[in-house]
């Protein structure tokens, strides 16, 4: 490392400890003492917990989360919906705040930057992920519940909590222009539905489903009419019609099966961000031949049953994307930014997850519970 | 009618008369007595059936059977795997044979002419098609097993008999440069795989994967060779291995799902044509990202698990075809017979019907078995 370098990041660090987190000693050395809420069993859950996490490396931010919002995939994984899980475990990966310590090697940020932090946050050979899309990468770490060594828990640890470390690449910079308690969102549900409206290419005037509309779907509704599509969201809640219209779907269908076929052959490109097995070929009959028909939400078990033939009569084709990679997140947060595309959210304390996740099961959140760090 | 034409059909009706078959009175008034092979429930056996089929309607030809072959879609469909059937049922979908007969509004054929015919024999409006897929549209008539009020029998009779009718929409033209008993198995594994294969443009230098190597996947091995391409074919049948290898293809794998991992994102294109449900993923998962994995092989009710996490890992197209249209079915027998790509072929007598089903659902046939319709 130059000198010059070392200089300032030994300054910054400074700036860290001035600014009172008496959470570390030297920094760098010590392992970072938190506050959150973390799972200890199947049950779904949550209580506060006291934990570590590893201490800033040489490529590691920690942040001050300044806003920690609540995914599907949180409860899917909590309530071991896709494999055991190890506990006591730290859900959340829709995380923001302030830098509050950089790491030596750090580049990308210094301390004061408000920062946002998706599902990854490591890997061993970042350097290899050149060029490639972090989220398939066999060496990358995500953001709860992996089996992660740097840690003193033994695994990846969420964004429950006050503080958190991550390595550099795989945080984005928010731009000023949108408040942490509407970025939180971004992290996971933004990049995920935005990632694929951007692959297959939405414009202006294309017909756009979405299937489901909680945390995903309601952003995908406001991503692709931000790209002039005509968009039609498809609940089967009917409380959450006169929102949707509010933020300018073309059509809002209060869905069951046999109300889709009607849509037969009617869309360029259907989303569903259901996050559960269902039938869905009614609704990939809805996409016209040789369109795309993507999957976000993931079920339990990842595990989705297809009828052939019925593929074969729509001519679809069927994809699934998981999230999107760090380059297209930052390109996310700044486009949602400019475009003021925000999330609906409902702030809510630490104590009142509970409750929230219940909600979210029960399709009554509106849109998206964003936790205060404060509250830990 | 112009009065020509009329004379021309007439003329044609006569000679169709003239051509000794006892089995009708006037021409396209009464019913044609058939003798075939039937199921007569859901066991599997097919026992001799002497049957009565439509008399020929304006646009019908009656062709006297040359060649029937046996695909893996008549087991399933007589097994009762893809839904409840009516019995007595003929099944058969590879039927090829020489024009006996011409309705008075046939344009397309004449009494002498050498004609195949594949999975569908009729819809309610022809016109309507113009422009359209047949395999898709709702009034089309598949071959059989379909409630038919046409029929005396009520449902559409498969090709296992001796004589066959067909609307003219749905027969094309044999090359003289292509025997029947070579024909026959073309006209459903020919137009099954040469349809996506043609679809997603294979092309010289393309790396593609076979997955089933037996009725049609032997055929997409020759027809992707055809094309220029790099073709891996996927067995799990040992003796085959020979075989395929005489055929051209670049690599046999002898496959279980570990051999698998070391051809991840290696192909351009893969067809899968094994006809039962199996874990796909990992074979998904050996196409390049982008790339398109076709399924074919249409397995019990149709039903295939796919897992979306590992479908959103591999970012591959997973779609599904089903046969082809008329159009592209005519090119592709013109193809394989220009291009000399024959079927491997055992031609049995109709007694040896029952122990070819077993051969075939035990992967030993090779490839395919024509059955000789004079001994029905």
């Amino acid at each position: 490392m130059q000198r010059r370098e070392f200089m300032k990041k030994t300054a910054i660090a400074g700036v860290a400890l001035a600014a009172g987190t008496s959470l570390f000693g030297a920094a760098g050395k010590s392992t970072i003492t938190c506050k959150g809420y973390a799972a200890f069993d199947e049950s779904g859950e949550l209580k506060p917990w006291k934990f570590q996490r590893r201490a800033v490396r040489e490529n590691d931010i920690l942040f001050e989360v300044k806003a920690t919002s609540i995914c599907h995939s949180d409860i899917h994984t909590e309530l071991g919906h896709w494999g055991k899980q190890t506990y006591p475990q730290v859900p959340g990966h829709e995380i923001v705040g302030v830098v509050t310590e950089v790491g030596s090697k750090v580049t990308k940020f210094k301390v004061g930057d408000r920062v946002g932090v998706g599902c990854m946050v490591d890997n061993v050979d970042v350097p290899s992920l050149q060029g490639k899309s972090e989220q398939y990468d066999a060496n990358t770490v995500f953001t709860y519940g992996q089996s992660y060594k740097a840690e003193p828990t033994g695994i990846s640890q969420g964004g429950y909590s006050d503080y958190f470390v991550v390595h550099e690449h795989f945080a984005v910079h928010l731009p000023d222009d949108i408040d942490f308690n509407h970025a939180a969102p971004l992290m996971c549900a933004g990049i995920t539905t935005y990632s694929p409206l951007m692959k297959y290419q939405i414009k202006k005037g294309d017909n756009v489903g979405v299937a489901g509309i909680g945390g995903l779907g309601h952003l995908a509704v406001k991503i692709a009419l931000s790209k002039g599509a005509n968009v039609t969201a498809f609940t089967t809640t009917p409380s959450k019609v006169k929102d949707i219209q509010s933020w300018g779907a073309a059509a809002v269908v209060v869905s069951s099966p046999d109300d889709l076929a009607k849509f037969r052959a009617k869309f360029d490109y259907v989303i569903s961000t259901i996050p559960y097995e269902f039938d869905m070929m009614p609704y990939i009959a809805m996409v016209k031949p040789f369109g795309n028909f993507t999957v976000v939400g993931m079920p339990v078990n990842f595990s989705q049953k297809i009828q052939t033939l019925a593929l074969a009569a729509t001519k679809v084709n069927f994809n699934a994307s998981l999230i999107g990679d760090m380059k297209e997140t930052q390109e996310m947060v700044d486009y949602c930014a400019k475009n003021k595309i925000y999330p609906e959210i409902e702030i809510i304390k630490a104590d009142e997850i509970n409750a929230a996740w219940k909600k979210v099961v029960n399709k009554e959140a509106r849109y998206r519970f964003v936790i205060d760090p404060k509250t830990f």
